[in-house]
């Protein structure tokens, strides 16, 4: 099973990066208004439950891939084909 | 106009911020069997035509956001509601 973990920089938070990336844009001529830089994580997982897969993603980014303070995550399951 | 870039390591282009996350997962006790970790760019652009705005988007990306050598990215285009 694969997972996808999309984790942006909270509304409100201070992103240096993605301020760093809309002045370049800017700078190189783009009609660029705002530009915020997050991660993402791709995930290769054991076969198993949909709904303990979900909960156990979730534990990973309390835990590692989040920072829960300034970070907010988005978890997408991506079945086998 | 709100798009967002998913920009990742190509197939095969070493990924040390994925093995790392790879590795403390594992240690954490998770059942992951790969990682890779890429960037989100979350953009903010002027109301305009799909196509073109899309095709702006793939010149950000070819000239800035992404190293077409070694990364491949994906584009999602969100209409304001």
């Amino acid at each position: 099973m694969r997972a996808t973990v999309l984790v942006r920089p909270k509304p409100g938070i201070l992103d240096p990066q993605g301020e760093a990336v809309l002045g370049s844009l800017q700078q190189l001529g783009f009609a660029v208004d705002d530009a915020r830089v997050g991660r993402v994580v791709d995930l290769e997982l054991d076969e198993g439950d949909r709904e303990q897969t979900r909960a156990e993603l979730e534990r990973m980014c309390e835990q590692l891939l989040a920072n829960p303070l300034i970070e907010s995550y988005e978890i997408e399951l991506v079945e086998d084909a």
